[in-house]
C-alpha cells in the first residue's frame, strides 16, 4: 500500500497508551502513532536513526542534551545512539515516525 | 540539530525547481522540500525505501501501478525498487521526505 490518508487511517493497539499503524519496507518502518495524554518514555537509545513529524501536539521530546516542546508540524531527528524520550500532557498526540528497519543479521 | 520548525526552516536551491533542507544521519536522510508549480519527474527507481508526508499539496504521485492526487497530510511509502514519479500543478508543493541513506559500500 503506497498511500495513507491520515484522516481515515485505522490505528490498532501497539502497547498500553499507544495506537499505531505501520508500513514496513526493506529498509524503513513508517509509523503513524497516537499517544494518550499523560504518558512518558523517560529515555532509551538504539543504533539506528529515527525521525518524524508531529501531526498533533504538544509533546515534549528530549534528544541527547536538547529538549523541546513540539507542536504540530515540528520535526525531529534522533541520530543513532542518542538517548531520547518524550512526554505527553493533557491531550492525545499524533506523530508520523520513521526509523531504519533494524537489520535481521545484527542487533543494530 | 535534533529539531526543525517548518515555519522558520531555511531551504536552499537543490536543483532547478526544488528548494530543500536535509538532515543526514548514519542511516536516514530527512528532507524538507519545496517544489515549484508545473514541475514533474516522469519516473525513476532506486534500491532503497523512501517515504514521507505532503505538507502542502496538491501533488500527483505514482508508485508502481498506483497513482494518487495527494493533499496536505497524505503520506506515501515507496518500496525499494518500485518505479515512482510526481507532478505539481498551479501551486508550490512542500514535502517532508525520508529515505534510507545509501550505503557507501554498495550502489544501493
Amino acid at each position: 500500500m503506497a498511500f495513507w490518508n491520515l484522516d481515515t487511517l485505522h490505528l490498532e493497539q501497539f502497547r498500553p497508551g499507544i495506537l499505531s499503524k505501520a508500513e514496513i519496507g526493506k529498509d524503513l518502518i513508517m509509523v503513524c502513532m497516537k499517544i494518550e495524554p499523560g504518558r512518558a518514555d523517560s529515555g532509551h537509545e538504539h543504533e539506528f536513526d529515527q525521525c518524524g513529524i508531529v501531526l498533533e501536539g504538544p509533546i515534549e521530546m528530549h534528544v541527547g542534551s536538547e529538549a523541546r516542546l513540539l507542536e504540530s508540524n515540528d520535526c525531529y531527528f534522533i541520530p543513532a545512539g542518542e538517548r531520547h524520550g518524550w512526554k505527553t500532557f493533557d491531550s492525545a498526540v499524533r506523530l508520523l515516525d520513521i526509523s531504519r528497519k533494524p537489520s535481521e543479521t545484527s542487533n543494530n
